[in-house]
């Protein structure tokens, strides 16, 4: 019987976590019983939305407990089944965990095509992703030919994905992202109009000059400082899907948001959502995306470590934005 | 030739304004030139929007210019006109500032029926603050039957005709109001199901035992401490119609809204939205709460002073809360 390697939570972070909070350990792998079917992970996902189930804070998911393995969508091919839906050969992408083997029962599992893309894209772009993109977007934010879209953290799985379909609608797209080099990125092999370094002291003026007729849709990942830059260019009438706060997801103590007089007298809609709200969106997000892709409009890029057990240092480094892309553990 | 009375902006205030912001000046009445006719004011609506008019920080409005009229809504007979569509004798509805006469070209200007309702209710629940009302809590809040609407400033104006509409649709109605006397008003003849008073140090408990199911519309109208005892309170995918922060609008300096993560946990949406952004519902708006008053399901209360003279005084004290019910200003 092969090892699964699993990662469990072994503690709760108050900041930043580090490797501590994490425990690798080595267990039997699963046996299907009837009705389930375990798969082979060959990739998994790591996404900032992991940082809140590491808390116990209300929140839409349950959290994680001390001891459970972490939660992550993986991607990977069946290797024993007692299920009738999914045999040993397909390939699966299910919210396996952070482990080599998962049981399923296949609530929540999808059989993907590996003909059609790379498997793995199932994670990223034409995944959950990719979803939250299109449907923060285009649900949400709902821009216009001509306006201005911004989006934070606009390297990333979702932000890259963001910028791209405003081009594709017609509005102009200003990307914040880390560094010279992830701003080159977005803005030469993403297509974006501009992209500013939000490490730059004179961020507000430069974002100032990079959207002379206001910001109408600020697609927000990050909070914290960059939305602090943002929020004084937001037009009448400017749509705020908030997506994440990652800048904060480390902050022990709940820090203030804007003055709300900025949103009555500009009368801005604000909407916190997440992926999940918009699940009878997906197919029709899917299809538009696969085709973008398929057309050349849109790009993608992968940020790969090999091994599970470098999630932990993978995921600490992508809560500070270290990571390039969508980030993926490689399993196999 | 008539005196037409008229109150000027005379400085703008830092903070609460003060009877030395205004100034008193008699002036020769009006005479109509070609296309224009006069109305001769006999109430006078104050709204809490117009100290934000005394201000000139950019808004949705151009501020009051120092030593223009005051702008307030009027309705009165017209006395003089040299304009196709207003005959003398006329009850008109328009927006005609601080004064006894005015002078009108038609713009904004509306004929009312005086045999239909008392022609005050033109500035109240069948106008402005009804309207804002309406199109708030539908077009926004969109409460569902059984779900729990709160509401601030809930005897004044505009929150008492929420609440109102609130449980016309089915909904439970909590309104947080100013001291015994209000909140008996809101719960014994508006009919919600409770009334807090915003004075009482266990606000948050009170609020806490009074929505045992959360809070899914807050239609805010003050902010401030208020804001934040509902703040905890409110369920996933609560929907914020933010109409005015009244508590916050003598702040010298801008205070800080909620933290932006519950807002993305529960997935909140807030939209500041002024009643203009809504003009094309109005005529709904109208004959649902007209028709409501007809059938006893909508009660309305005006606070009324007489003269001119008194207006600052008595605009002064709305933002402190002091009036009970629409605050109008008989001028003949």
């Amino acid at each position: 019987m092969p090892t699964n390697r699993q990662i469990l939570l072994k503690s709760r972070p108050p900041g930043l976590p580090s490797a501590a909070n994490f425990e690798l350990v080595e267990r039997p792998a699963p046996e299907p019983g009837d009705g389930q079917f375990v798969v082979r992970n060959r990739f998994m996902s790591l996404d900032p939305y992991m940082r809140g189930r590491m808390s116990d804070a209300r929140s839409y998911a349950k959290p994680v407990e001390i001891g459970e393995v972490m939660t992550a969508g993986t991607v990977g091919e069946v290797t024993a089944s007692r299920h009738k839906d999914f045999a040993v050969g397909d390939t699966v992408n299910l919210q396996g965990g952070w482990q080599e083997f998962s049981l399923s029962s296949g609530a929540g599992a999808r059989k993907i095509d590996p003909k059609l893309a790379p498997i793995q894209t199932a994670l990223g772009i034409l995944g959950m992703p990719g979803m939250t993109a299109w449907c923060g977007l285009l649900e949400i934010g709902r821009p216009r030919t001509g306006e201005t879209v911004a989006v934070s953290a606009a390297s990333g799985a979702v932000g890259s994905v963001v910028g791209q379909i405003a081009k594709i609608k017609g509005a102009r797209a200003v990307g914040i992202a880390g560094g010279p080099a992830k701003c080159r990125f977005v803005k030469e092999e993403l297509g974006f109009d501009d992209c500013l370094d939000h490490r730059a002291p004179d961020l507000a003026a430069q974002l100032e000059r990079a959207c002379p007729n206001g910001i109408d849709v600020y697609f927000e990942n990050v909070g914290g400082a960059v939305q602090e830059a943002v929020w004084p260019l937001l037009n009448d009438f400017a749509r705020v899907p908030l997506c994440g706060l990652i800048a904060q997801y480390n902050d022990s103590a709940p820090r203030p948001g804007p003055n709300f007089f900025s949103i009555l007298r500009k009368r801005i809609n604000v909407r916190g959502f997440i992926v999940s709200d918009f699940l009878e969106k997906w197919p029709e997000a899917r299809r538009d995306i696969a085709q973008w892709i398929g057309e050349g409009q849109m790009k993608y890029r992968e940020d790969v470590v090999e091994g599970l057990e470098r999630a932990p240092e993978a995921f600490i480094g992508l809560l500070q934005g270290k990571n390039f892309g969508k980030m993926l553990v490689k399993l196999v």
